[in-house]
């Protein structure tokens, strides 16, 4: 045990230096002034060595070993061993060179992508984006020969341990057959609907951040434990010991705001669920990105755009904003929330195009690791691929492929995890119904006690101590299951037209 | 220059990782929700401790002989490596293992001591801060056998380098003697002097921080490099780069969180005013707490409380508090901002009796620390001090030793700053009038330039190149000289009637 222990500290202190930069890079958004950039990047650039270094030093493959050998009896431990292991696997294969050659260019790179995307211009990005596809290749690489995994593989378990391509493939080829004609066919129905009214504002800034603030709570934020502010690209940040999240407000529409601090709220709650006896070790922390998106949609999608919550939404929110007691209808609501048509903009897609937008740059970021396709040449395959999959075609690249961060950034892996947090949002909402039938009526009344409960109890409290489709199994009796998802866009815009 | 750049490095990290410390203090103090404590307090504890080890790594000692062997060639290179032993000397000269006993102490102290103040509890903190003293007096002498100095030098040296028992035991013997008949002399012209409108209420919260923040502003607060926020304690944070500093806002009483705005200010400007090619590094710090302190009260208590500036916040603050444009008279803000009392509060204090609080301080503090006043003692031993010195009995240990924060945490030898800050106020603001008499009709308008000018010139833009005294000898032509602080108590309040 004593292995054992001098890893649990050693993750500890790992952990410490995460969330206080998370802290900072939470500050960094919402608080900061705008001139203290430089200082702000060379304190993060600090913690997050320091922090990678207090799991990636030379004895660790030694001090793991001597754990596995004499193995924790308690379950969450040994749990917590494995997960360990996959934390400090992804630290230590990657040379400190490469590491650190890999941050200086997505640094630079998200810095010029700001430019590009804001001027339309590509090519000023072309270079810095060759590097870091051709870094984060090598990253992959190095990753890969150690986890006898494939590169693009190896790039993913970063934000979806367990998650494979051979996996997503055929996921992302059904929804790629079957979703088209379910959207042609909402757009047709939806264009024959009758018109419910418009949304006018303005919505005074004040008034939607009370309503925000009472949504939050009625679905069971702990503000003790937690805050709720403004950035631009809204967030859930800190910790869960403290959870910071964050929205953004425009008078011209509140909808956005309220939906999004529903959206941040549902992650919020992941996080403040998660056990407290394990916060700080690798085992206590989301088993991927995919499971926590699914917490967001849980509520934004799958909740708050049911009937029966438009309707509480309807109510609260003419209140709140002062309209009025019935100001709002929940026909006027859902007109809004509920608008399915084929966009270019991924962030602003509906539920039933979304996956089509991730499909596209699944196909485009595993060519561009490959190397069968060059970077050069993204531009027009970006087009080529919204055309085909979306049916929009963009016509410059700030609605192509300039538009996310991601790939600037570095990362290539982690769009699935949209997808796949939708999928599991819809199974897991079916099952929380199935199991408690009164839940849609709870929200009618903007009750979320029953919902939170089931999430609570077959998600939140079990952490990582088994990976998605561990959890999904559990929880639903089957792994990730895309008819879920299929069944519930079918049932929501074709069979029940009473939300739309 | 290898052992010199070696330690530059060093001491950046350890800069980053102090002011990350220092970020996630502010945040605790104004930003965190109240549950995540804990949290927040072992990420203070890895923050600091490896902050320490930055600097106190066993080669440390080689590194600076090294660096000394063959020195840099530049002025403020060479000033650097002293301000670099110094810190290394307070940083190692103490064993790990009394860091850590120590630093346990006195957080379990402070949070004993809030009770204790709260419920005018001696009893419940005397054997803490019998621990606290014990573990601080150890601490001085490890530090004191190293430096060469007594035991408190060792102590006070901490933040106040350079200044010694043997230079402030004659200044405050002489401020002992000459402060109390200043004070009679004072209290009896005010008895005298015809009565200005009192300040009434409420005044609105928002109109008090559009107020402040207004006049940071006109002071010369850069809030694209700082903030202005709320907090229970005022205090003034961050890093040069990046100012956090607080006010607290009484509805009843918009002056104090007014001019409490202008001291933290004043604090802010020292920290902007620093050299940023040597934010990083122990010479571009300011050398002392003292001076800070002096540049909060050469603002607040200097320049504020001159009848030129009342005049102007009497009329800006009609306006911004939407009182109508002569609600406000100078006479009503003079009446407030310079009235004269021996009251039993410290922090409450005006500029007059401030020192006769601190006198009472330092003298218990070095009887507390060289142990011929046993801590069970103190509560009686204040209360005749406050009589003997201030002319006030405390009738409760609230008002009484368990006012103060300092010495449940540890802080002995901080107390003396509050005068050096309050003499060098006098020194400078006299000095820089001298230099430039249109200074006071600038303040008149709400003008700081030529003052903060002075200020920059004299003060800021030399950090810690030099001690406080060899600043102010550049400055003002004298070391720290009680006489002005004597000078100006008498100008103000017994020959020039007009601001009182």
């Amino acid at each position: 045990m004593a292995a054992y222990r001098e890893l649990h500290q050693r993750f500890d202190r790992h952990y410490l230096l995460r969330s206080s930069a998370d802290l900072l890079e939470w500050d960094a958004q919402a608080m900061m002034p705008e001139g203290s950039g430089d200082l702000r990047a060379a304190q993060l650039g600090t913690l997050r060595l320091l922090a990678h270094e207090a799991i990636a030093a030379p004895d660790m493959a030694a001090c793991l070993a001597a754990a596995d050998a004499s193995p924790p009896e308690d379950p969450w431990e040994r749990a917590n061993l494995v997960a360990m292991r996959r934390a400090w696997v992804h630290a230590a294969a990657v040379p400190a060179d490469l590491v650190e050659a890999r941050t200086r260019a997505t640094s630079s790179c998200e810095l010029a992508w700001r430019t590009a995307r804001r001027e339309d211009d590509f090519a000023s990005l072309l270079p810095q984006l060759e590097e870091v596809v051709n870094l984060t290749r090598q990253v992959g690489q190095a990753k890969a020969s150690v986890m006898g995994l494939s590169v693009y593989d190896a790039l993913a378990d970063e934000y979806e341990p367990g998650v494979r391509e051979a996996m997503l493939t055929p996921l992302f080829a059904r929804l790629e057959r079957e979703l088209p004609p379910i959207v042609d066919a909402i757009v047709e129905a939806q264009a024959r609907a009758p018109k419910a009214p418009v949304l006018t504002g303005p919505f005074a800034v004040d008034r939607q951040a009370t309503l925000g603030r009472h949504l939050a709570g009625r679905m069971g934020f702990d503000f003790t434990r937690g805050r709720l502010d403004v950035s631009e690209h809204p967030f859930c940040g800190g910790a869960a010991e403290d959870v910071r999240m964050t929205t953004r407000y425009d008078e011209a529409d509140f909808l956005t705001s309220v939906l999004g601090v529903v959206h941040e709220t549902g992650h919020a709650l992941y996080e403040m669920g998660l056990p407290r006896a394990w916060a700080r070790q690798p085992v206590g922390q989301v088993p991927g990105m995919g499971l926590h998106e699914s917490q967001s949609l849980l509520m934004e999608m799958q909740a708050a755009r049911t009937p029966e919550f438009l309707g509480y939404l309807a109510g609260v929110a003419s209140v709140h904003l002062g309209l009025g007691p019935d100001a709002l209808s929940r026909e006027a609501l859902a007109r809004h929330a509920l608008r399915v048509e084929r966009s270019l903009i991924r962030v602003d897609a509906d539920e039933a195009t979304y996956p089509l937008h991730i499909i596209v740059r699944f196909t485009l970021e595993r060519a561009l690791i490959s190397g069968d396709l060059a970077v050069k040449d993204l531009p027009t395959a970006f087009r080529d691929a919204m055309e085909r999959v979306v049916g929009r075609r963009p016509g410059t690249d700030r609605e192509g492929c300039l538009q996310d961060v991601h790939w600037p950034t570095g990362a290539f892996g982690y769009f699935p995890s949209y997808t796949i947090g939708a999928i599991a949002a819809a199974q897991l909402f079916a099952a929380a119904v199935e199991a408690d039938p009164a839940i849609p009526s709870e929200l009618a009344r903007g009750e979320f006690t029953s919902l939170r409960g089931y999430a609570h109890e077959h998600v939140h409290q079990h952490a990582a101590r088994w990976d998605t489709n561990g959890i999904l199994e559990r929880a639903t009796g089957r792994g990730l299951d895309v008819d879920a998802l299929l069944r519930h866009l079918r049932r929501r815009y074709l069979e029940d037209a009473s939300g739309s």
